[in-house]
Parts: structure tokens; C-alpha cells; sequence
């Protein structure tokens, strides 16, 4: 590549305050990665109610014709039901076909109250489960019925199963955990755990992933697990809404969701996200932690080629949190988000 | 009630361990309480393998006709698809319309992993949600694909409204936390979110619930708060799914499942169900923790009027645990389900 065009989806709440630390942390990485530009996009609830939609057309557009990769801040929920409203995160992931929600976490020394000994990546299927949003209301004899449709394919079951296996594999423990819930939904999860299982049986993969060691948990238990022994753990791949708060419960492990970083990836385009929310409660101040979207933008990265580029960010954050003496309030700390920042890209 | 009929479903693995320790308990309550006769019936995995039905209609019929409540044991799950299964304790629930599974957590001071300050209830929706087991499976252009329908009615979402709003005013704090996900489902997500929201606007509720407040959460983000600060919760109302995982989240907060009681409840029937498993890992060895079956006992009793019984139940379960000398290995002891039995009706 010649140059990179990175599409900036800030959207709303500390998404705004988190995104600008994380292109000062690319930016920070010099002439070691091709000469960066950076699109700033559309998106986002408080957009929606400015103009009645939440992820304009041109966005999309814009991504799949002019983007090498994309960063998403965070968007707000509405506090109330709003007609036509539909969140932009969950439209782009299906929209640019990402399929996987990568999402590591790794307890750092920092944090007191992290448990020691996180070491794991919630591997999240991205496009279908309770997500396809296929809901209807009916009014029966006893008053409003409200259906929605969970789809769990072959197709997507597979391909993030593929991914969870070769992920697996790279990792020093070669362990990965499939969870369902198939003592209720055995057709859905059956046909989610089966595919997943088979993974090794594809034609083609010639015993690849005879190293790989393969669990299983429900997903209740696997939640009770996680704060009991989050040391089981190595690949946890997971239906769309399991993933969603698996990934939430880990990050509580490490300390901070101001910590955990997530890209959804595709075939042919990755987009960085932190896992955490738009946190209205302390927009606006500055005291957002910004390492999250630091680290999702170092995960990018890597997927589009800049192993280097992305072991430099990750290094930097990694010694600021070892350090302990920068860190925004959420890890104990007094320092605000453009500090952290600036700590961060100093040591890039 | 001159008489008392308890329905005795043991069903798998250490649900047949732990139901014993829960007659001795209430058989120790000696004549204060009616005389008691227990009536032993059969559901269950294993009597699923042997007979191909895993809840048997004689069963059901006993329970609606002769017994005044009831208590479960722990049901094991099939490792692969197994053609005609369905989960006894999940049909039972429907079958005899337990609508509310009532799952008190509470910290106690003998855990030194269990965190302080949990006092909690999960109110979890006993009967919809994807329980409903609605599933298909078609096969289209890349393969199989299967669908489940996620059920949530107005009825049933104001019924399990009504009864957290009770639950709530009856204790200290009167706080309520409605659990939903209605950013990502907004039609059934959100018809549970306003149903129970509107439940203090009812007709002839006249104020009654004024001193209740009320919040929500993300079931993600709740789960993420439920590990972080816990002492934020009071009681906790959720869809079914939400529910399950969020009282297995709770219960890894104080120390073990085996100490997590719940009663499924409907309107004319109670059935105490501990809400751990069968762990089939630990089963057959006498290791079992049997207070969460025997606080499970005390809060059937007390739903049907024998407050005094079960506040003596748990106070016999509360000191054995304060003492902490006479504990299953989950809890960090060496002592067997038998002595610890033997303990708590030695103190009731
Ligand atoms: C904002 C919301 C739709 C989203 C999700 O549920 O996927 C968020 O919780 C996440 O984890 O990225
Ligand atoms: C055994 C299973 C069907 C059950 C459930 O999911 O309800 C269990 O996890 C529970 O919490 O009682």
C-alpha cells in the first residue's frame, strides 16, 4: 500500500473522546506505516435524531469504496422506544459482512481489583443470532405478543468456527471453548456446537488442528466459570448475544471495559470498536479511557499487515498500565483522557 | 392444612444427593409443620435414556392432583443431539405454570473469594423467551439453517412485572433493576421493558408502589456491573435467558451455585429447584453441597405459609455457614453432603 484511508466512526457519547487518542496513537506510529489519512463518517443515535437516520447510506458507501480499514467509537441507546431508530454498529457488521467480533482480554498488573491470570479472546459471531432484528408484535387474547427470530446458520457457524480453530492454533495453549445453550435451543445451538465441532473433519484441513483441544460449556455456566476460574480459558467462540456478554463479563475480570479492545472482521475489511459503550454518564469530561480504542486501532492494524505497527501501540499502552502512574479514573487513576493519550503516543 | 404433600423429583447426578438433605431438613422441623408425606417421582435425563420420555404425564398428574408444592433436584444434559430430548425441568415449568423463578443470592462472611455486600434477587420470567422451544431447521443455498422464535407477551411480562414491584416494596431497599436488551430487540425486549415499567400504573395499584425505584440495564452491561459492584442490585426482573445467566453470574459472586436456592412459583404451585446442575463431574462421591436444595426446601415452605419453618431452615443453613467447620469441598471444606446435613438438622 501506498497510503492508508482510515474511516472515523466517532458516533456518540465518548466515542468522540476516545477515537482522537487512538489516530494520535497511529499518527504517533510515523513514517513506519504508509502515509495515513483519516475519513471522519456519519453515524450514531444522536445523528438519528438529528436527521431520522443512524448510519447514512453515504457512510456505507464511503467504507466499502474509499476504505482500507475503519475505527467505530461507541453509540448511545435510547432511553426510550423510538420508532425507526436501529443501531449503526449492528447494521455496519452485517452491512460490511463482518462476521467475527474478536475481542481479547488480558488482565494487566495494574488493577487491584483484576483477577490475575486472564488470558482469552471471545471469539463473537457477528452477523445473525437474536441480531437479525427479524421482530413482529401481534395483539392476541391476552394482549401484545412480541416475536423475535434467532437464526444460527451452517454458513456463519463454520466460518467462525474456522476462524475460532486457527486463532486457537496460534495461541501457546491451543484450547478453545464452544458455548451454547443446546439443553434448551438444541436445534440453533445444536446446529451452532456440531458445525463448530466439525471444523476439524472440513475437507482440506488434513489434520491442522489435531493440536487444538476443544471444550464445551453452557452458557450460563460458562459466565459462572469465567468468575470463578477465568484461567480455563483460552478461545471461547460464541453465538452473537452469548458473545456480547461473555465479552462484557471478562472485561469486568481485567478491571475496566475502558480496557478491552474488539475489531469485527471480514473477508475483506476489518473496523476496530472498543467494547465498551458510549458512557453518557461521563461524557463531555475528558476522563474517558482511551486504551481501549488505542488498542482496537493496534488490532486493526495487524489485521491489514502492521504486525510491527501494532506491536509498537500495544507495547506503549502495556508499559503506561504497568507504570500505573496515567491512568483515567475508571482504573483508580486521576488522569484525564488527553493525558493518557499523550503518555501513550510519547512512548510509541 | 391438616396434611402436607411434597412431590419429590430428584431426576440426575447430585440432584439425588442434595434432595435427601432437604427432607431431613424439613422432617427436622418435627410438628410445627403439618405432617408430611413425600412423594417420589420420576423425570430426568437418565430415565429419559432408559424410557424415552423425560418427564412422564403420571408424574405431572401427581403433582397438580395430590401434592401441595414441590422440589426438583438437577437435570443433566445430553453431550450430543439426542432425537426426542426435551428438558423436564423446563417442561415442568410450563406445564404446571411456575411463571417466576425467584433466585436469592446473599453473600456470606465464610467465602474468602465470594464478594461482600451481594443481597440480591433474580427474578427471572419462568415461561417464554427462547424457551418456548419453538425451533426449526431448513436447509438453504449454503447449508442448513435453523431458527428459533424468542417469545415475550404482555401477560407474561406484566405478571412477573407485578410480582418484582412486590418484591421489591417488601424489602429494605425497594429498588428494582429491569434487565432487558431492547437497543438490539426493540420490539419484544422492549414490550417486556414498558410492560414491567408500567406495572406501578395499573389499575388498583393506587400508589402502592411510589416508594419503589426503578432502573434498567443492558443485560451486558449488567452483567459487567453485577461483577464490578454488585451491591448495586436489589431485585433484579429479566426474560428468561437473561435470567438464567445473570443468577449463575450472582451466584459465582458468592462462592458457589451450591448455595443458591430458587423457587419456580406460579400462582397455585411451588417448587423449590437449587439452581445449580448435575455435575456430573462430582456426582456419586457424597460431596455435593445440599444447602442450596435445603434453603430451597425453607423458601417452598415459606411460600406456602410455614414462614416459621423455613426461617428456622435458614437460620440452621445461615450458622453452619457463619461457623464454617462443616463444608463441602466448593466452599473450601472437607466435609461430606451427609455431615453437612447432619449439621444443619442438628441446628433447626
Ligand atoms: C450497542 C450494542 C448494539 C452492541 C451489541 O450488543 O453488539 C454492544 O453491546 C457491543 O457489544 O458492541
Ligand atoms: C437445565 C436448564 C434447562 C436450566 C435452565 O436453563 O433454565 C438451568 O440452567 C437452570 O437455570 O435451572
Amino acid at each position: 500500500r501506498q497510503s492508508l484511508k482510515i474511516g472515523m466512526l466517532p458516533a456518540d457519547g465518548i466515542g468522540r473522546e476516545v477515537l482522537p487518542g487512538a489516530k494520535a496513537a497511529i499518527l504517533a506510529l510515523g513514517s513506519s506505516i504508509p502515509k495515513t489519512e483519516f475519513i471522519d463518517l456519519l453515524a450514531g443515535f444522536e445523528y438519528f435524531t438529528k436527521t431520522g437516520t443512524a448510519l447514512p447510506d453515504e457512510t456505507v458507501e464511503i467504507l466499502k469504496n474509499e476504505c482500507d480499514c475503519a475505527l467505530f467509537g461507541a453509540v448511545s441507546s435510547p432511553s426510550r422506544k423510538v420508532t425507526g431508530y436501529s443501531s449503526p454498529i449492528v447494521a455496519l457488521r452485517k452491512k460490511m459482512d463482518l462476521y467475527a467480533n474478536i475481542r481479547p482480554v488480558k488482565s494487566v498488573s495494574v488493577n487491584p481489583e483484576g483477577k490475575p491470570g486472564v488470558d482469552l479472546v471471545v471469539i463473537r459471531e457477528n452477523t445473525e443470532c437474536l441480531y437479525v432484528k427479524q421482530e413482529t408484535q401481534t395483539v392476541g387474547e391476552h394482549g401484545k405478543e412480541a416475536r423475535a427470530t434467532r437464526l444460527i446458520t451452517e454458513r456463519a457457524s463454520r466460518r467462525i468456527g474456522e476462524l475460532a480453530f486457527k486463532m486457537a492454533l496460534e495461541r501457546p495453549r491451543k484450547h478453545l471453548t464452544v458455548i451454547h445453550k443446546s439443553n434448551v435451543l438444541s436445534i440453533t445451538d445444536g446446529l451452532f456446537r456440531e458445525t463448530v465441532r466439525a471444523v476439524p473433519t472440513l475437507p482440506g484441513v488434513d489434520g491442522k488442528y489435531d493440536d487444538v483441544t476443544v471444550a464445551e460449556q453452557l452458557v450460563d455456566s460458562a459466565v459462572y466459570r469465567l468468575f470463578r476460574e477465568p484461567e480455563i480459558y483460552d478461545v471461547m467462540v460464541a453465538p452473537n448475544l452469548y458473545g456480547d456478554i461473555l465479552s462484557d463479563a471478562a472485561a469486568a475480570l481485567v478491571g475496566s471495559l475502558g480496557l478491552v479492545p474488539s475489531v469485527n472482521a471480514g473477508d475483506s475489511f476489518v473496523m476496530g470498536e472498543p467494547v465498551h459503550g458510549s458512557a453518557p454518564d461521563i461524557a463531555g469530561q475528558n476522563i474517558a479511557n482511551p486504551l481501549a480504542a488505542i488498542r482496537s486501532a493496534a488490532m486493526m492494524l495487524r489485521h491489514i499487515g502492521y504486525g510491527d505497527g501494532a506491536n509498537r501501540i500495544e507495547r506503549a499502552v502495556d508499559s503506561v498500565l504497568r507504570e500505573g502512574k496515567i491512568l483515567t479514573p475508571d482504573l483508580g487513576g486521576k488522569s484525564k483522557t488527553s493525558e493518557v493519550v499523550d503518555e501513550v503516543t510519547k512512548r510509541i
